[in-house]
């Protein structure tokens, strides 16, 4: 069998670095950050340009994502099953929880938002579809990581980063609160990954059992814990009720 | 100067051909959609599967667009100057039209919706970001082919589709629309796409003058037009002052 096409997975490293930047960058920078020869990396980026996977700019030369992508991303979100299955529900639940709703699945060791329902008031809110959350300081990570969905020792060993005096940073007390999230069966983060934010999520499992996303509810501390800084017991039981039945819809036995 | 990559390339064909199919394929579908003998295919695919841009369904083998190309499309979003610098304009041109605002940029001969504003009222609407239009059903479309952003002849060449029975489907009444448009500085679409929708779009200029995007307002027909189903000179005018602010924004001159 014959292996990986080196050039594909060059020009992906090179999508995922731009996608990495908040700024448009130069060949030369491309070319070092990947330990490419410059030659090399200006034939990927001129073929992802001639696909409208990357874009340049006419005045500077330096290079970006292209249109492209967004109509790839968006179809791929079309033909999502786990998104496409859970809609409903999702919408159900953030009407009768009163707060936002987000479903993740895995990707590269962390958590891609899949689907984003608006806590159903008048505030401003912006849309999370699309973005990566950490594994081990956001609740629909941390259920994912309890539930086998992803490995766990990748990422302890890419360390775990402090966003708040609160983030779970040792492996000891990770493994742990995953044993926990395990027992409970949903999971919860309390100002782990913002100071004044917190989650509580749940898994969501497909055909056979498996874990295949993971679905919460999130916003301000004080909307989603009660005085004791706990999840409040009516979310949990709304939000448990909404995983079983998306887990239903995708083929799960009852359980 | 060496040529194309042409692993990127075809690799840049299965991702387009699996995003223009509401189903997954299998690996004799896509060898023989885009002509390529299936062990040239499988590598590919697997390559594709390893760095996460396609999924390869469990039961059936088949394959589907994967999770990173949702986080590189929200990237090229986040990074889009076109969209960054015409939100608040946005936001603003369908509070004070009472309509829905879309932008608009050229895609692979269609128009591709980088930013989608709701009509602001509580009906139930579908965000259109990520989505391709065509280019001479559509105001947005419209206004970039008057405007230079996309040249005509293709579009002609490719055959233009009737949508419904007011669409431009001859290269005479298109040209003749366009030329109008260029006349007017600005375009609309009056169920031409979509019986009982109608659009109004306007040209957003970058720097030097070029046309970049295009903004527009859509909706139900009897909204957009007035009895005489001509477009509500008050939403023109609104219309053509936000893409005046954007442009400037963009770095047009003033015109």
């Amino acid at each position: 069998m014959a292996g990986p096409v080196q050039s594909i997975e060059r020009a992906a490293a090179i999508l995922r670095l731009l996608a990495g930047e908040p700024r448009r960058l130069g060949l030369g920078e491309v070319a070092a950050s990947l330990g490419l020869a410059k030659g090399t990396a200006h034939g990927i980026l001129r073929t992802l340009q001639h696909v409208d996977f990357v874009e340049q700019d006419a005045e500077t030369g330096k290079y970006q994502l292209g249109a492209a992508l967004l109509h790839l991303g968006t179809s791929y979100l079309d033909i999502n099953e786990l998104r496409s299955r859970s809609i409903n529900w999702a919408d159900a639940l953030a009407a009768r929880s009163g707060e936002s709703v987000r479903l993740g699945t895995p990707l590269e060791g962390m958590v891609l938002v899949v689907h984003h329902v608006f806590r159903p008031d008048d505030t401003l809110q912006t849309l999370d579809v699309g973005a990566l959350l950490p594994l081990h300081a956001s609740s629909l990570g941390k259920v994912l990581l309890a539930f086998g969905a992803v490995t766990v020792e990748p990422v302890l060993e890419a360390g775990l980063e402090a966003y708040t005096r609160h983030t779970l940073v040792t492996p000891e007390r990770l493994t742990r609160a995953l044993a926990e999230i395990r027992d409970l069966g949903w999971g919860s983060e309390v100002q782990e990954m913002s100071m004044g934010e917190a989650g509580i999520a749940s898994p969501i499992r497909g055909h056979g059992g498996l874990v295949v996303g993971a679905i919460g509810l999130s916003g301000p501390v004080e909307r989603i814990c009660d005085g004791h800084g706990r999840p409040r017991p009516r979310l949990v039981t709304l939000l448990r009720e909404a995983a079983r039945a998306v887990s239903r819809e995708l083929g799960a036995a009852r359980w």
